[in-house]
């Protein structure tokens, strides 16, 4: 019979971890230690052995590290981490990230030993195979039961724990009831060497410190080794010192390897810290059992066979038996799934009591857990009549719309890489995010319940920390995070990450195109949105009115396994009440003003569109007459059927189309056949100024387009095709590209 | 009479400072503290009058930063630093950078009163203006006199000038002799708040430790205020113990306001600290002497006229005076010209003695101060006949290349982000760059004169301390930099600065597309290509072998101003000695395989080029005639004459153009008719089992070109028009994206 969840924790809390078989048993600890190390010792060479073959059998992968970590692994899986095999989304689960992702054996192969159902044998062996459906990719995906986040690109996964572990207080602190400790699990983070050199952990460091994410551990499988050698080659810091100047906690754990009992004691002790997040320094040998073991070698390739059977030998096993898991080994973990079953029991029980005593909370929580919508967000969308009629800047119009959503839909957690006087993303009332006692240290404001998050200036951590909110459980928070778009290249791979892993999050752009002014060329974007135009998954929206901004985030709130950019000026921005559409956002693109004869197709973007309207007037002096496409999403138009695209483009007139935005034109040729655009880098001058200095006026640009009609008319629509025209200067090399 | 050079830095470097007129007379430190309060307060105050009469007059700027640093930089321009304004470029130079660059009036003003010719009072008066030629923009500007590097994106600079100082530290090492100093300047880099939280500053504070660049000072403006308010909003940390945990000397300032022989004093003491960089923590206040001083409100905007006039009464000047600039203030600064002729004067009496010492060395050195190569880099690439002709991956190829021009030109400095088995970048006989004690510490190689870098696992800095290795004198440095593509989304920020500071550099962009495998979607880049091909002055260059392959270094090592991506693979690919040109590759794009009576052209690129070959191999059994041309770089291309590009695309065919491509199509348009490519995330698998599963073969891609066929035979070619194909999936949000 399964021990009682009661018996099990009092137990493992007291330290005094024994085998399945003997839990119950109160030991010494000393004496645990003894009679612990034979059968800790068995898990362990069966487990390296497996790691071995699963590598072996298609010549690949990544075995050194998930080798080192065996004891960590048996300490978390076995004693220290709540969790339920049987059923993976329990709640209340601790969190477990992998951020140093190439080690994915380590956590499938526990995860097939725990019980996972999914997780068969045969799974694991199809790891680095062919298979196509294969759960045990080359890193682990959040598609597949058990896994929380998607890792790999390092550092990663550490700014993702900061943002799971953040997840846990906001709602413990927004739900939990004395009596009533309804979430309050922990994040465990594995990490390696790399994690800690990357600044995207650098920064989450930072803040987990400040916040003192008590329920935060990263476990630092310190191999010293990464794949140019020792990390000594690149790295001489005191990495304990610096954590605790972190503000974090630092236990340090020496024969990793193999002290299993060592390793549950610290990560024990981590768990209970009261008052800071805890880094757990675990000192291994990478490849450990191998002939090379604390070696680059063992990082990224298989043993090769003949090692392989020396592996098996060195642990005491049968050279000649592969993926070799005896019964003793399965009994060992025997119990995991009864106890998650009794910690999802346990649970459950405590929902109910909270359903009794908290009714209205209860209902609340209810629907934030099936990641269901406490109010109606289509409601908190001011209409039309109640925008701005005169010129906006449209971050201005983005803070009238989203401090209204954030107000009364507590899954928002709105942030900023200290851009709050800038992106208008505070609203009246907010309570910060922050840890309680820094009111009485520093005299500021905010608890843990607070929704608005002070990122500091580490662009790159909040948008992996929102990744981590995020994945939390799906539909439970809204992260939003906020810089200039230009910084949003500093965040790129966090972005890209929340779209992979099909994570529902705005981020609000502000300060976009050479618009932006005196700031110059270091922060006028001109390349960054064909990264985010191409990137799989994303929407970049660009309004070019406020009612274009209530539509941006209609499609934001609309698109629940996709994250949103929306792209808004610094400058005021003409409003066309008369022109403008939020349903016309959904479409992507939309006609913004028609003509029955149009010489040509104009298609206004975002903050530039006031230049496509300019233009159009400038042209009919000229008695040429232009229809203006708005044109906010590249992607939301590429999903509409070939009718509505063609009912807005409307080739078949046969004029020529031009693109207005200053951006590089790139990705716009697909609809376009020339583009006013930006060909070099921006500069600094008051942001009318930049805009004229790079010929962004009415009557430059008609001229432009004048020119093309001309050429239109002699040669004919189709002398366009294979010879896109670059309206605004032409491609160049060398610093002075213009 | 200007005091000598000598008597100067005697009296500076015993902390025994006094105004210009008192050189010469040593005196007691308290009685200098006593007697130099009065003249420096002056000019302080006089300078911060100056800064909120600048921001001013156009409403706008960065005044406070400028306000709380007026005492450092008095330190700095007026006792500390060694160059010369009327010479800016003299070579040993001390380097400033200012990574708070939007504190650039700081500079600017300091460049105007030690009489940099350019920065006139005129010049300073154009800041905020609409002056399209101004020396004063938003942020400090290489291509102007005296400005060492384009700064402003956050965290910048602090990597920037540790690459500065490596260069300091390199060049020393290989050129200086004993008594022949020739390079020994130091690197002065002026931080605010914000770089310390920043990842890429965080990244190179570890480096600089590493390699203990006892070169290198970080001057750090502690006024404790961001834009969201006090630093205690987001930080917690424990600066000091974290610099002296990565390898830092930490000195405190604590009146950093007004205490310049303070200020000094740690200037000095860290200028002859023997073996680390040194951290000065110099407590400030941020808009010091006005009513919003020590408040975020004194960041970014003008004071206002009537706070201005307050503030010219609390400096005890006149109110109604505007850009006061007093003969005694100039005065106080008017040695500086003739100390930086004297500077220059013993630079080059050294230069003539180690010419006469070393005169082979010299010939060399000289060669490096004017940026001009010491070896033939043409006869240093192998010719097509010494190329492989069997499966080779273009990672392999790019290491027979590069190590060969690596071994033979001193002036590469060649580095990679900890994939030094991957990217092949490392020659036979390299030495590490690494501090020479290092050999003995841990038994490592390597020393100051190494120029392979190990900069550990953090892209970010490695891009960006390439840009201070390059920014140190224009074609002294040509550094290299190496890591997976994908992870060139972490350092997109430094690529783009570097970039736009026209910054000769070549990035090698190892295993690109989904043809790099197992390790699945997270390293696989699909989006990138679109982000490097739209910036400016990038050459992202994609070559299909070896041949092609030569032709990206020849095409790389032209461009003398702009930094070059070259994207590699991991896997064989197939050689086309044939036809493949590194000529052609010089043009962008160039006719791979002719064909007289072509039915189709396809677009071959890169890695994927054997699938267009295959595709052709594939129709020709359909009777379907396929051309292929090979397009490396899209940037070279577009620069040809339009009857070069003609000559190439051939559009006067009348047949449709198809690019076959692993990445997403974005940009592709401009050229082709439809495209073969990624509308998704990747896929872990084998490399050849990825393109399998999103449809790269031969046979796929053909039968959906002979649909294309078909639908052109009936509806005409102009029918494409506006309406691109997708030939592979089309575009969809969601997770699934397929």
């Amino acid at each position: 019979m399964a021990p009682s969840l009661e018996e099990y924790e009092r137990v493992v809390s007291n330290l005094q971890v024994t085998s399945a078989a003997k839990l119950g048993r109160t030991v010494g600890e000393s004496d645990l230690a003894l009679e612990e190390s034979e059968q800790h010792g068995r898990v362990l060479g069966v487990f390296r052995c497996l790691i071995a073959d699963l590598c072996e059998q298609f010549k690949g992968g990544h075995p050194g590290g998930a080798m080192s970590m065996a004891a960590i692994g048996v300490a978390l899986w076995k004693y220290v981490m709540r969790y339920s095999p049987l059923k993976p989304s329990h709640f209340n689960r601790d969190r477990f990230v992998l951020s140093n992702g190439h080690t994915c054996l380590f956590q499938y192969t526990f995860m097939h030993l725990v019980g996972y159902k999914s997780m068969t044998l045969d799974q694991l062996k199809s790891y680095h195979s062919r298979k196509a459906d294969s759960l045990c990719p080359g890193h682990p995906e959040i598609e597949n039961e058990g896994i929380e986040v998607t890792t790999g690109p390092l550092g990663q996964g550490v700014a993702n724990a900061v943002g799971l572990a953040m997840a846990t207080k906001n709602l413990g602190a927004t739900y939990n009831r004395p009596g009533h400790d309804l979430v309050n699990n922990m994040t465990w983070c594995m990490i390696g060497d790399a994690c800690l050199q990357e600044g995207v952990a650098l920064e989450a460091i930072q803040l987990a410190g400040h916040w003192r994410l008590n329920n935060l551990v990263i476990i630092y499988d310190n191999n010293q080794i990464t794949c140019d050698g020792s990390v000594d080659v690149v790295c001489s810091e005191d990495i304990n010192v610096k954590m605790k100047s972190c503000g974090w906690n630092v236990i340090d754990v020496f024969d990793g390897c193999s002290n299993v009992v060592g390793i549950t004691r610290a990560l024990i002790a981590a768990r209970e810290n009261l008052d800071m997040p805890t880094f757990v320094n675990v000192r291994t040998v990478i490849g450990v059992g191998s002939a090379v073991a604390g070696d680059a070698k063992a990082h990224g390739a298989a043993f090769g066979p003949a090692e392989v059977k020396n592996i098996k030998k060195g642990f005491g096993l049968d050279p000649d038996q592969h993926f070799y898991l005896p019964q003793d080994v399965k009994d060992f973990f025997g119990e995991i799934r009864s106890l998650g079953n009794s910690y999802q029991r346990e649970w459950d029980a405590k929902i109910n009591a909270y359903e009794r005593a908290y009714p209205d909370l209860a209902r609340e929580f209810t629907l934030r857990m099936q990641g269901k919508l406490t109010a109606d967000w289509r409601a908190l969308i001011p209409v039309k009549g109640d925008l701005p009629t005169t010129p906006t800047a449209s971050r201005k119009s983005a803070g009238l719309i989203c401090n209204q959503l954030a107000t009364n839909l507590n899954h928002m957690m709105v942030g900023t890489a200290d851009l709050t006087p800038s992106v208008n993303m505070s609203w009246k009332g907010h309570v910060d995010f922050q840890h309680p006692d820094l009111k009485t240290a520093c005299g500021l404001t905010g608890d843990y319940s607070g929704r608005y998050i002070h990122y500091g200036i580490r662009e790159h951590a909040m948008t992996s920390i929102a990744n981590g909110l995020a994945a939390f459980n799906k539909g439970t928070f809204l992260p939003v995070t906020s810089t200039f778009f230009m910084f949003y290249i500093y965040a790129a791979a966090g972005v890209r990450m929340g779209a992979l892993q099909g994570l529902q999050q705005i981020h609000i752009a502000t300060h976009d195109s050479i618009g932006t002014g005196e700031d110059g060329p270091t922060h006028q974007p001109i390349a960054l949105p064909a990264l985010y135009r191409a990137m799989p998954n994303v929407l970049y929206i660009r309004p070019c009115d406020s009612e274009e901004v209530a539509g941006a985030f209609i499609a934001a709130f609309e698109a629940t396994s996709t994250p949103s950019i929306i792209s808004l000026s610094r400058q005021n921005l003409i409003q066309y009440p008369r022109y403008s559409s939020r349903d016309g956002v959904q479409h992507g693109a939309y006609v913004f003003i028609e003509e029955a004869d149009a010489n040509v197709t104009l298609i206004g973007v975002g903050s530039e569109m006031s230049f496509a309207v300019q233009t159009r007037e400038v042209l009919s002096k000229h008695r040429i007459r232009a229809r203006i496409v708005s044109f906010p999403c590249q992607r939301l138009f590429g999903i509409q059927t070939p009718a509505y695209r063609e009912s807005v483009m409307q080739y078949s007139r046969n004029i020529p189309v031009v693109v207005i935005e200053a951006y590089a034109v790139n990705g716009w040729e697909r609809y376009a056949d020339a583009g006013f655009s930006m060909s070099s880098f921006g500069k600094s001058l008051p942001g009318d100024a930049a805009y004229e200095h790079f010929g962004f006026q009415g009557d430059s640009i008609a001229e432009k387009v004048r020119g093309l009609l001309e050429r239109v008319d002699q040669n004919g629509l189709n002398s366009l095709r294979g010879s896109f025209q670059d309206l605004n200067g032409v491609m160049s090399i060398g610093p002075e590209a213009d």
